[in-house]
């Protein structure tokens, strides 16, 4: 039969990810990987998780493997309450949310919030995971300026002037792709703009705790919590396997992710998240962020040395003090896109930029660096790879 | 804020679940709830849990925690070959696709399939998570006709002449809610006229494991697969917080499936997968399946038996050979709903069976009940006061 005129009209706007078919090569043999998202599998906690989960099985018996609720499992969200409340997040049990992912998070948002045509304010450039989750539901985007400091409060004021616009959706803390933070004085302005202007704003923040160096920085949610849905993982302190996202919002919004995830999934799964509660509740999160930012801290070290060392003068990129992601920019005129099949022969991987942007033709310069899935001679062996290829480029 | 101007407008369409308003007193302590579609944590393999989970832990190490496939877990997914090959469903590992449950799926196909104001075909009464998958994306319902066997081949005959159907939506064999199956011919039937039509059919088949006696009945899949989507899940025959769900899908829908469950969760629980992996592997299913079955075939037996003996003559009832639900359907003017809070008011909840319908009106005298949760004393003692507080209402 003719499937294809079976298709919803929103497919039209989804597509093939076309980063996921470039991306396949990364799989080759050989292949040295600053392309994907993915934690180091030395940060997960496998000495524990033997542990970890007879623990469970003994306290929770068939409570951690039977059906629970849509809003997440209690033990979990108590325990969360104490692991925001350290970072001045303040939400009860009822407050919390358990879902998919961030992921499941931001694809119920998507679901509660965007009506088609609705418009979306994004950086630029931005995370692609987020638009995969809005797209279906045929959103328009606004984008909205960055520099080295983060998102542009003036370009959020200015969007919000001139635009009706349903929410904005930021990554303040080393974002992914660029690996940048918002400043705290930045933090603080973007909170009197979305009072200001009673606007709904979504804090996606899975890397806050990944910091190797500098100090914390609060989350915009705590200068204005009736404005903001705050969003983090465990996927990076404690293993994304296990799909667990986690949403602080405002309460009839909360009330509304709740209805739709149970039509999407009914509820996340009960073993895992049974796993994070004593995870967290048990103390053994506090013994393994140490390891993980032990870990991850020289990675980028030694990328950033490596970029500095080897990349063509006329690249600039960011400097992060924590996260995943380093961001390059070349000379304008330079197509990331095309040198990543050089980059590919020569068996080094990334990301080109311009995927990260809502507006065709933005970031063609542009790449996404990893540095958490190698090791740092790797690391430095790669990027001198690449930098041979950029210079051949920009000669 | 206002919040409420911020929601989008199909959350018009979803609304708060009645049904889960109205259950919130079957938590109430004393009370004997016969209204849930909850396996027993008896069935669960608990005596197993922990030897499985140190299997997946030794075997799979990290990559049992580390962001995985959107299609699925290889290893199970391999394992799935041969247990769905058992019921005569052939597929390759590349057909099939394994979802945050059941559920997962549903909501991938609406999401995939649905355009507003399409139609879907569904049986009078249905299962109620399907339409909460389904109403986010706006669809018109169809109703089709069924009797003690099940779909009624003529009326979806009909439905398909007189409307273009995006799919039919049915549970054919131990339908929740009503017990039901599909008898042999009218699967046969039932593949004829969706080949002749060249219609697409969703084919939900969470229960025909949970045969108690009885022979087996061909899934229609195997008469038409070009024109199937069989969606089973491991809920019942593993455990439901695992939240497994399993879709086998001609290509091209299957490969949009990937696509939009990818932005929805970005793919399933991968320790789970891993677990599930050895449980089917590792022959534990084929240990466990007998206990459950020799668990829940009693209850069905006791609750056919208690209604049998109590109910009023007035009354008919489903006879199923398996499942989790038995139906009962008084005389007209009974309204089950206004019982309902009769009944709970003697301790013995059900769910009456108006909201399985998508049709206004139809099946206020109707009722589910679900015997796996309860002992068959319970069961008798229930039905018994379930039996006196219909017969005050009918007198």
């Amino acid at each position: 039969m003719k499937f294809e005129q079976l298709l919803a009209d929103r497919t039209r706007l989804m597509g093939v990810n076309v980063i996921r078919e470039i991306l396949k090569v990364v799989s080759q043999p050989g292949m040295i990987s600053l392309a994907g998202g993915i934690p180091a599998p030395e940060s997960f906690p496998m000495d524990k998780m033997r542990e970890l989960t007879e623990r469970v099985i003994d306290k929770y018996e068939s409570n951690a493997f039977q059906y629970d609720l849509t809003e997440g499992f209690i033990p979990l969200r108590e325990a969360l309450v104490g692991y925001l409340g350290q970072k001045n997040i303040h939400a009860s049990v009822d407050d919390i949310l358990v879902a998919s992912g961030s992921q499941g998070v931001l694809d119920a948002l998507g679901k509660t919030l965007i009506s088609p045509g609705d418009k979306i304010a994004v950086e630029a450039p931005t995370y692609l995971g987020a638009l995969q989750a809005f797209n279906p539901y045929e959103p328009q985007y606004v984008r909205m300026d960055m520099d080295e400091d983060g998102l542009v409060p003036e370009s959020l004021d200015e969007v919000l002037k001139t635009h009706t616009i349903k929410f904005i959706y930021t990554v303040p803390t080393f974002q992914n792709p660029t690996g940048r933070s918002v400043t705290l004085a930045r933090r603080k302005q973007i909170a009197e703009i979305i009072q200001h202007h009673d606007a709904l704003l979504i804090e996606d923040d899975p890397y806050s705790a990944l910091r190797y160096r500098g100090e914390a920085l609060p989350a915009i949610q705590t200068f204005a919590p009736e404005h903001v849905v705050y969003i983090t993982t465990l996927s990076k302190i404690l293993a994304p396997g296990l799909r667990l996202g986690i949403c602080i919002a405002p309460q009839l919004i909360k009330k509304w992710l709740v209805i739709v995830k149970q039509g999407v999934d009914l509820h996340t799964n009960t073993f895992s998240q049974a796993i994070a509660a004593e995870y967290l509740a048990g103390g053994y999160l506090d013994e393994q962020l140490p390891k993980i930012i032990n870990l991850y801290g020289p990675k980028l070290q030694a990328m950033l040395d490596a970029i500095e060392k080897y990349f063509p003068a006329n690249f600039t990129w960011s400097k992060p003090e924590g996260g995943m992601f380093v961001w390059a920019e070349g000379p304008e005129g330079l197509d990331t896109e095309k040198l990543y099949w050089e980059a590919v022969k020569q068996n080094v991987a990334y990301v080109p930029g311009k995927f990260f942007y809502t507006q065709k033709g933005e970031g063609n310069a542009t790449m996404r660096l990893n540095f958490t899935k190698s090791d740092e001679e790797t690391i430095d062996r790669a990027i001198h790879i690449l930098a041979d290829v950029l210079k051949e480029a920009c000669a």
